[in-house]
Protein backbone atom coordinates (compact mmCIF):
# COMPACT_ATOMS: atom_id res chain seq x y z
CA UNK A 1 0.00 0.00 0.00
CA UNK A 2 3.00 2.21 0.75
CA UNK A 3 3.96 2.17 -2.79
CA UNK A 4 0.64 3.80 -3.75
CA UNK A 5 2.24 6.53 -1.53
CA UNK A 6 4.92 6.54 -3.54
CA UNK A 7 7.16 5.44 -0.60
CA UNK A 8 8.03 2.08 0.68
CA UNK A 9 8.86 0.03 3.78
CA UNK A 10 11.29 -2.69 4.84
CA UNK A 11 9.36 -5.82 6.14
CA UNK A 12 9.69 -7.62 8.79
CA UNK A 13 8.09 -11.29 9.28
CA UNK A 14 6.44 -11.62 13.09
CA UNK A 15 4.50 -14.23 14.88
CA UNK A 16 1.90 -12.31 16.90
CA UNK A 17 0.56 -15.77 18.00
CA UNK A 18 4.51 -16.64 19.92
CA UNK A 19 4.24 -13.24 22.21
CA UNK A 20 7.29 -12.91 22.20
CA UNK A 21 8.27 -10.30 25.06
CA UNK A 22 10.70 -7.34 22.52
CA UNK A 23 7.33 -7.81 20.41
CA UNK A 24 5.03 -7.72 23.22
CA UNK A 25 6.42 -4.78 24.92
CA UNK A 26 6.03 -2.63 21.53
CA UNK A 27 2.54 -4.07 20.94
CA UNK A 28 1.02 -5.19 24.16
CA UNK A 29 -2.03 -6.65 22.71
CA UNK A 30 0.32 -8.06 20.02
CA UNK A 31 -1.38 -5.95 17.29
CA UNK A 32 0.32 -5.96 13.65
CA UNK A 33 1.03 -3.78 12.02
CA UNK A 34 3.78 -1.90 13.71
CA UNK A 35 5.23 0.96 11.60
CA UNK A 36 9.34 1.63 13.09
CA UNK A 37 11.26 4.75 12.14
CA UNK A 38 14.73 5.27 13.30
CA UNK A 39 14.63 7.87 16.27
CA UNK A 40 10.74 7.81 16.63
CA UNK A 41 8.11 6.10 18.54
CA UNK A 42 6.88 2.99 17.39
CA UNK A 43 3.10 3.25 15.46
CA UNK A 44 1.35 0.66 16.50
CA UNK A 45 -2.18 -1.09 15.34
CA UNK A 46 -3.97 -0.57 11.55
CA UNK A 47 -5.69 3.02 12.62
CA UNK A 48 -2.49 4.13 13.55
CA UNK A 49 -0.34 3.46 11.01
CA UNK A 50 -2.75 4.02 8.31
CA UNK A 51 -3.71 7.85 9.66
CA UNK A 52 0.15 8.23 10.01
CA UNK A 53 0.82 7.42 6.40
CA UNK A 54 -2.07 9.60 4.81
CA UNK A 55 -0.90 12.24 7.30
CA UNK A 56 2.76 12.28 5.92
CA UNK A 57 2.33 11.46 2.39
CA UNK A 58 -1.15 12.39 0.94
CA UNK A 59 -1.70 15.09 -0.14
CA UNK A 60 1.31 16.42 -0.78
CA UNK A 61 2.71 13.41 -3.14
CA UNK A 62 -0.44 11.78 -4.01
CA UNK A 63 -3.43 11.96 -3.98
CA UNK A 64 -4.25 9.56 -0.97
CA UNK A 65 -6.31 7.01 -0.67
CA UNK A 66 -9.38 8.55 0.96
CA UNK A 67 -11.71 9.72 -1.46
CA UNK A 68 -12.58 13.37 -1.04
CA UNK A 69 -16.13 12.83 -2.20
CA UNK A 70 -17.45 12.57 2.08
CA UNK A 71 -19.85 9.83 0.93
CA UNK A 72 -17.15 7.60 -0.64
CA UNK A 73 -14.86 8.63 2.27
CA UNK A 74 -17.49 7.51 4.64
CA UNK A 75 -17.87 4.00 2.72
CA UNK A 76 -14.04 3.27 2.69
CA UNK A 77 -14.00 3.88 6.69
CA UNK A 78 -17.26 1.68 6.74
CA UNK A 79 -15.55 -1.08 4.78
CA UNK A 80 -12.23 -1.00 5.96
CA UNK A 81 -13.69 -1.19 9.49
CA UNK A 82 -15.78 -4.45 8.36
CA UNK A 83 -12.72 -5.79 6.52
CA UNK A 84 -9.95 -5.29 9.76
CA UNK A 85 -12.61 -6.15 12.73
CA UNK A 86 -15.42 -8.22 11.11
CA UNK A 87 -13.82 -10.12 8.42
CA UNK A 88 -11.03 -10.11 10.64
CA UNK A 89 -12.41 -11.73 13.42
CA UNK A 90 -14.86 -13.58 12.50
CA UNK A 91 -12.52 -15.49 9.58
CA UNK A 92 -9.12 -14.63 9.18
CA UNK A 93 -7.91 -14.54 12.83
CA UNK A 94 -9.32 -18.36 13.04
CA UNK A 95 -8.07 -19.95 9.58
CA UNK A 96 -4.50 -18.15 10.53
CA UNK A 97 -4.27 -19.19 14.20
CA UNK A 98 -5.55 -22.84 13.32
CA UNK A 99 -3.13 -23.66 10.12
CA UNK A 100 -0.42 -21.37 10.80
CA UNK A 101 0.05 -20.51 14.54
CA UNK A 102 -0.80 -24.31 16.14
CA UNK A 103 1.73 -24.95 13.72
CA UNK A 104 4.52 -22.60 14.18
CA UNK A 105 3.91 -23.54 18.32
CA UNK A 106 3.65 -26.88 17.98
CA UNK A 107 0.14 -26.77 19.17
CA UNK A 108 -1.51 -29.63 17.90
CA UNK A 109 -3.68 -30.42 14.71
CA UNK A 110 -6.28 -27.45 13.04
CA UNK A 111 -9.89 -27.89 15.09
CA UNK A 112 -11.83 -28.88 12.37
CA UNK A 113 -14.82 -27.46 14.21
CA UNK A 114 -13.47 -23.98 14.11
CA UNK A 115 -12.31 -24.52 10.51
CA UNK A 116 -16.00 -25.41 9.38
CA UNK A 117 -17.25 -22.43 11.77
CA UNK A 118 -14.36 -19.87 9.92
CA UNK A 119 -15.22 -21.13 6.25
CA UNK A 120 -19.25 -20.97 6.86
CA UNK A 121 -18.85 -17.26 7.66
CA UNK A 122 -16.12 -16.83 5.37
CA UNK A 123 -19.29 -17.58 2.56
CA UNK A 124 -21.31 -15.06 3.95
CA UNK A 125 -18.47 -12.19 4.04
CA UNK A 126 -17.90 -13.10 0.14
CA UNK A 127 -21.65 -13.29 -0.48
CA UNK A 128 -21.32 -9.61 1.05
CA UNK A 129 -18.56 -8.14 -0.79
CA UNK A 130 -19.71 -9.96 -4.00
CA UNK A 131 -22.79 -8.17 -4.02
CA UNK A 132 -20.83 -4.79 -3.35
CA UNK A 133 -18.66 -5.62 -5.60
CA UNK A 134 -21.16 -6.19 -8.79
CA UNK A 135 -22.40 -2.77 -8.75
CA UNK A 136 -19.17 -0.84 -8.04
CA UNK A 137 -15.71 -1.03 -9.63
CA UNK A 138 -13.83 -0.54 -5.92
CA UNK A 139 -15.37 -1.07 -2.89
CA UNK A 140 -16.16 2.33 -1.72
CA UNK A 141 -17.68 3.12 -5.16
CA UNK A 142 -16.17 4.33 -8.25
CA UNK A 143 -12.35 5.31 -6.45
CA UNK A 144 -9.86 3.06 -5.83
CA UNK A 145 -9.29 3.70 -1.74
CA UNK A 146 -7.90 1.69 1.45
CA UNK A 147 -10.09 -0.54 1.97
CA UNK A 148 -9.72 -2.04 -1.70
CA UNK A 149 -6.11 -2.40 0.37
CA UNK A 150 -7.71 -4.09 3.33
CA UNK A 151 -9.83 -6.28 1.40
CA UNK A 152 -7.04 -8.01 -1.16
CA UNK A 153 -4.68 -8.25 2.11
CA UNK A 154 -7.57 -10.57 3.84
CA UNK A 155 -7.92 -12.18 0.05
CA UNK A 156 -4.65 -12.60 -0.54
CA UNK A 157 -4.32 -14.17 3.26
CA UNK A 158 -7.28 -16.21 2.68
CA UNK A 159 -6.21 -17.55 -0.95
CA UNK A 160 -2.43 -18.27 0.70
CA UNK A 161 -4.10 -20.49 2.86
CA UNK A 162 -6.39 -21.85 0.05
CA UNK A 163 -9.46 -21.33 1.67
CA UNK A 164 -10.80 -18.95 -1.43
CA UNK A 165 -13.99 -20.39 -3.42
CA UNK A 166 -13.25 -18.49 -6.61
CA UNK A 167 -16.34 -20.03 -8.75
CA UNK A 168 -18.59 -18.91 -6.34
CA UNK A 169 -17.28 -15.17 -5.95
CA UNK A 170 -17.06 -13.79 -9.80
CA UNK A 171 -16.89 -10.08 -8.66
CA UNK A 172 -14.62 -10.32 -6.03
CA UNK A 173 -12.35 -12.54 -8.26
CA UNK A 174 -12.36 -9.71 -10.89
CA UNK A 175 -11.59 -7.39 -8.25
CA UNK A 176 -8.76 -9.10 -6.90
CA UNK A 177 -7.07 -9.71 -10.07
CA UNK A 178 -7.51 -6.22 -10.78
CA UNK A 179 -5.46 -5.80 -7.50
CA UNK A 180 -3.25 -8.46 -8.11
CA UNK A 181 -1.45 -6.56 -10.90
CA UNK A 182 -0.65 -3.38 -9.54
CA UNK A 183 2.57 -2.48 -8.98
CA UNK A 184 1.90 -2.01 -5.47
CA UNK A 185 0.73 -5.61 -4.76
CA UNK A 186 3.20 -7.85 -7.38
CA UNK A 187 5.91 -8.17 -4.95
CA UNK A 188 3.78 -9.30 -1.84
CA UNK A 189 2.88 -12.32 -4.17
CA UNK A 190 6.59 -13.52 -3.98
CA UNK A 191 6.66 -13.76 -0.15
CA UNK A 192 6.59 -17.08 1.45
CA UNK A 193 6.14 -18.27 4.89
CA UNK A 194 8.76 -21.11 5.61
CA UNK A 195 6.31 -23.13 7.24
CA UNK A 196 3.73 -23.37 4.85
CA UNK A 197 3.55 -23.05 0.95
CA UNK A 198 0.87 -21.41 -0.73
CA UNK A 199 -2.66 -22.54 -2.69
CA UNK A 200 -1.73 -23.52 -6.08
CA UNK A 201 -2.48 -20.47 -8.20
CA UNK A 202 -1.76 -18.05 -5.23
CA UNK A 203 0.85 -16.11 -7.45
CA UNK A 204 -0.90 -16.29 -10.47
CA UNK A 205 -2.00 -12.89 -12.08
CA UNK A 206 -4.77 -15.20 -13.97
CA UNK A 207 -6.48 -17.64 -11.45
CA UNK B 1 -18.53 14.69 21.13
CA UNK B 2 -19.76 16.90 18.79
CA UNK B 3 -20.23 19.44 21.41
CA UNK B 4 -16.06 19.30 21.38
CA UNK B 5 -16.52 20.22 18.14
CA UNK B 6 -18.86 23.01 18.57
CA UNK B 7 -22.07 20.96 16.64
CA UNK B 8 -24.63 19.45 18.38
CA UNK B 9 -26.78 16.01 17.23
CA UNK B 10 -30.23 14.89 17.76
CA UNK B 11 -30.15 11.01 19.31
CA UNK B 12 -32.50 8.31 18.58
CA UNK B 13 -32.12 5.12 20.56
CA UNK B 14 -32.05 1.93 18.12
CA UNK B 15 -31.75 -1.58 19.39
CA UNK B 16 -29.06 -3.60 16.95
CA UNK B 17 -29.92 -6.61 18.52
CA UNK B 18 -33.55 -6.64 17.11
CA UNK B 19 -32.09 -6.59 13.80
CA UNK B 20 -35.78 -4.36 12.18
CA UNK B 21 -35.63 -4.48 9.17
CA UNK B 22 -35.55 -1.10 8.30
CA UNK B 23 -32.19 -0.46 10.09
CA UNK B 24 -30.33 -3.48 8.55
CA UNK B 25 -31.35 -2.03 5.37
CA UNK B 26 -29.05 1.03 6.46
CA UNK B 27 -26.96 -0.57 8.40
CA UNK B 28 -26.13 -4.16 7.09
CA UNK B 29 -24.07 -5.53 9.65
CA UNK B 30 -26.03 -3.87 12.09
CA UNK B 31 -23.07 -1.44 13.27
CA UNK B 32 -23.44 1.40 15.11
CA UNK B 33 -23.54 4.42 15.02
CA UNK B 34 -24.97 6.56 11.89
CA UNK B 35 -24.73 9.53 11.38
CA UNK B 36 -28.25 10.70 9.27
CA UNK B 37 -28.10 14.46 7.67
CA UNK B 38 -30.80 15.64 5.46
CA UNK B 39 -30.29 14.79 1.90
CA UNK B 40 -27.01 13.40 2.59
CA UNK B 41 -26.09 9.13 2.28
CA UNK B 42 -25.97 7.89 5.80
CA UNK B 43 -22.88 7.58 7.50
CA UNK B 44 -22.53 4.17 9.27
CA UNK B 45 -20.13 2.98 11.64
CA UNK B 46 -17.49 4.74 14.52
CA UNK B 47 -14.87 4.91 11.90
CA UNK B 48 -16.61 6.56 9.42
CA UNK B 49 -18.56 8.48 11.56
CA UNK B 50 -15.63 9.57 13.80
CA UNK B 51 -13.70 10.50 10.28
CA UNK B 52 -16.79 12.18 8.83
CA UNK B 53 -17.09 15.07 12.21
CA UNK B 54 -13.14 15.59 11.87
CA UNK B 55 -13.33 16.98 8.66
CA UNK B 56 -16.33 18.61 8.47
CA UNK B 57 -15.64 20.50 11.71
CA UNK B 58 -11.96 20.46 11.97
CA UNK B 59 -9.78 22.53 11.88
CA UNK B 60 -12.25 25.31 10.66
CA UNK B 61 -14.19 25.62 13.53
CA UNK B 62 -12.24 23.80 16.46
CA UNK B 63 -8.58 22.23 17.25
CA UNK B 64 -10.56 18.63 16.75
CA UNK B 65 -9.66 15.82 18.48
CA UNK B 66 -6.62 14.56 16.69
CA UNK B 67 -3.77 15.72 18.31
CA UNK B 68 -1.11 17.41 15.88
CA UNK B 69 1.71 15.95 17.83
CA UNK B 70 2.63 12.61 14.98
CA UNK B 71 2.78 10.34 18.60
CA UNK B 72 -0.03 10.88 20.27
CA UNK B 73 -2.02 11.16 17.34
CA UNK B 74 -1.06 7.98 17.24
CA UNK B 75 -1.57 6.99 20.54
CA UNK B 76 -5.03 8.42 20.18
CA UNK B 77 -5.66 5.55 17.15
CA UNK B 78 -4.09 2.94 18.74
CA UNK B 79 -5.96 3.53 21.85
CA UNK B 80 -9.44 4.30 20.06
CA UNK B 81 -9.21 1.06 18.55
CA UNK B 82 -8.13 -0.23 21.41
CA UNK B 83 -11.71 0.70 23.11
CA UNK B 84 -13.72 0.14 20.15
CA UNK B 85 -12.80 -3.04 19.39
CA UNK B 86 -10.81 -5.27 21.97
CA UNK B 87 -12.46 -3.61 25.06
CA UNK B 88 -16.03 -3.39 23.39
CA UNK B 89 -15.52 -7.29 21.69
CA UNK B 90 -14.46 -8.62 24.76
CA UNK B 91 -16.51 -6.76 27.46
CA UNK B 92 -19.24 -4.31 26.35
CA UNK B 93 -21.06 -6.05 23.95
CA UNK B 94 -21.20 -8.90 26.47
CA UNK B 95 -22.49 -6.81 29.14
CA UNK B 96 -24.87 -5.09 26.61
CA UNK B 97 -26.46 -8.29 25.29
CA UNK B 98 -27.03 -10.39 28.35
CA UNK B 99 -28.69 -7.38 30.31
CA UNK B 100 -29.97 -5.23 27.79
CA UNK B 101 -30.58 -7.12 24.76
CA UNK B 102 -31.69 -10.43 25.86
CA UNK B 103 -34.18 -8.17 28.06
CA UNK B 104 -35.46 -6.21 25.46
CA UNK B 105 -36.48 -9.45 23.58
CA UNK B 106 -38.14 -11.05 25.94
CA UNK B 107 -35.01 -14.08 25.89
CA UNK B 108 -34.35 -15.26 29.24
CA UNK B 109 -32.03 -14.44 31.43
CA UNK B 110 -28.52 -13.23 31.72
CA UNK B 111 -25.63 -15.79 30.85
CA UNK B 112 -23.57 -16.20 34.19
CA UNK B 113 -21.26 -17.63 32.65
CA UNK B 114 -20.63 -15.15 29.97
CA UNK B 115 -21.07 -12.35 32.79
CA UNK B 116 -18.12 -13.68 35.00
CA UNK B 117 -16.29 -13.79 31.49
CA UNK B 118 -16.83 -10.56 30.34
CA UNK B 119 -16.09 -9.26 33.98
CA UNK B 120 -12.91 -11.06 34.21
CA UNK B 121 -11.96 -9.23 30.69
CA UNK B 122 -12.75 -5.85 32.10
CA UNK B 123 -10.39 -6.47 35.03
CA UNK B 124 -7.68 -6.73 33.18
CA UNK B 125 -8.37 -4.00 30.59
CA UNK B 126 -8.70 -2.29 33.56
CA UNK B 127 -5.16 -2.38 34.82
CA UNK B 128 -3.95 -1.76 31.35
CA UNK B 129 -6.12 1.83 31.84
CA UNK B 130 -5.44 2.33 35.23
CA UNK B 131 -1.61 2.24 34.49
CA UNK B 132 -1.76 4.34 31.49
CA UNK B 133 -3.29 6.81 32.81
CA UNK B 134 -1.53 6.39 36.19
CA UNK B 135 1.22 8.31 34.27
CA UNK B 136 -0.39 10.36 31.64
CA UNK B 137 -3.14 12.92 31.94
CA UNK B 138 -5.13 12.17 28.84
CA UNK B 139 -4.94 8.82 27.49
CA UNK B 140 -3.01 9.54 24.23
CA UNK B 141 -0.81 11.79 26.26
CA UNK B 142 -1.08 15.77 27.18
CA UNK B 143 -3.74 16.40 25.20
CA UNK B 144 -7.29 15.58 24.95
CA UNK B 145 -8.31 13.52 21.87
CA UNK B 146 -11.04 11.13 20.34
CA UNK B 147 -10.01 7.97 22.38
CA UNK B 148 -10.81 9.59 25.75
CA UNK B 149 -14.07 9.73 24.52
CA UNK B 150 -14.45 6.58 23.19
CA UNK B 151 -13.13 5.16 27.07
CA UNK B 152 -15.54 7.37 28.60
CA UNK B 153 -18.32 6.22 26.19
CA UNK B 154 -17.48 2.54 27.30
CA UNK B 155 -16.98 3.13 30.84
CA UNK B 156 -20.08 5.31 30.86
CA UNK B 157 -22.00 2.41 29.66
CA UNK B 158 -20.21 -0.38 32.03
CA UNK B 159 -21.20 2.01 34.77
CA UNK B 160 -24.65 2.55 33.61
CA UNK B 161 -25.05 -1.82 34.14
CA UNK B 162 -23.70 -1.53 37.39
CA UNK B 163 -19.99 -3.41 36.38
CA UNK B 164 -17.32 -0.98 37.29
CA UNK B 165 -15.50 -1.50 40.22
CA UNK B 166 -14.41 2.31 41.08
CA UNK B 167 -12.20 1.19 44.14
CA UNK B 168 -9.56 -0.96 42.06
CA UNK B 169 -8.88 1.51 39.15
CA UNK B 170 -8.15 5.08 41.24
CA UNK B 171 -6.56 6.83 37.77
CA UNK B 172 -9.26 5.67 35.60
CA UNK B 173 -11.97 6.83 37.82
CA UNK B 174 -10.07 10.26 37.83
CA UNK B 175 -10.15 10.44 34.83
CA UNK B 176 -13.47 9.66 34.25
CA UNK B 177 -14.50 12.27 36.93
CA UNK B 178 -12.79 15.07 34.72
CA UNK B 179 -14.87 13.29 31.52
CA UNK B 180 -17.98 13.74 33.37
CA UNK B 181 -17.90 17.20 34.16
CA UNK B 182 -17.50 18.28 30.63
CA UNK B 183 -20.13 20.33 28.94
CA UNK B 184 -20.00 18.03 26.22
CA UNK B 185 -20.38 14.69 28.62
CA UNK B 186 -23.10 15.94 31.64
CA UNK B 187 -26.25 16.11 29.41
CA UNK B 188 -25.43 12.31 28.56
CA UNK B 189 -25.57 11.68 32.09
CA UNK B 190 -29.40 12.58 32.10
CA UNK B 191 -30.21 9.98 29.60
CA UNK B 192 -32.14 6.65 30.72
CA UNK B 193 -32.87 3.15 29.04
CA UNK B 194 -36.80 2.31 30.05
CA UNK B 195 -35.97 -1.58 30.09
CA UNK B 196 -33.41 -0.64 33.22
CA UNK B 197 -32.15 2.09 35.23
CA UNK B 198 -28.79 2.80 36.00
CA UNK B 199 -26.87 1.55 38.68
CA UNK B 200 -26.64 4.32 42.29
CA UNK B 201 -23.75 6.79 41.10
CA UNK B 202 -24.07 7.03 37.92
CA UNK B 203 -24.99 10.19 37.48
CA UNK B 204 -23.24 11.77 40.16
CA UNK B 205 -20.03 13.67 39.46
CA UNK B 206 -18.73 12.98 42.73
CA UNK B 207 -18.84 9.18 42.69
Amino acid sequence: MCVEYGTSLEMEQVSPWKREPDFMSISPAATLPVLMEDGAAPIVGPLASLNFIERRFSPSSVAGLIPADPAMAAETWRLLEWVLFKLGDEVTRYLLEEKIGKRERKNGAPDTGVLRAAKANLNEHLLYFDWILGSRTWTAGSEMSLSDFALAAHLSTLDYLGDMDWANAGATRDFYARMKSRPAFRPLLADRLSIMAPSENYSNLDF
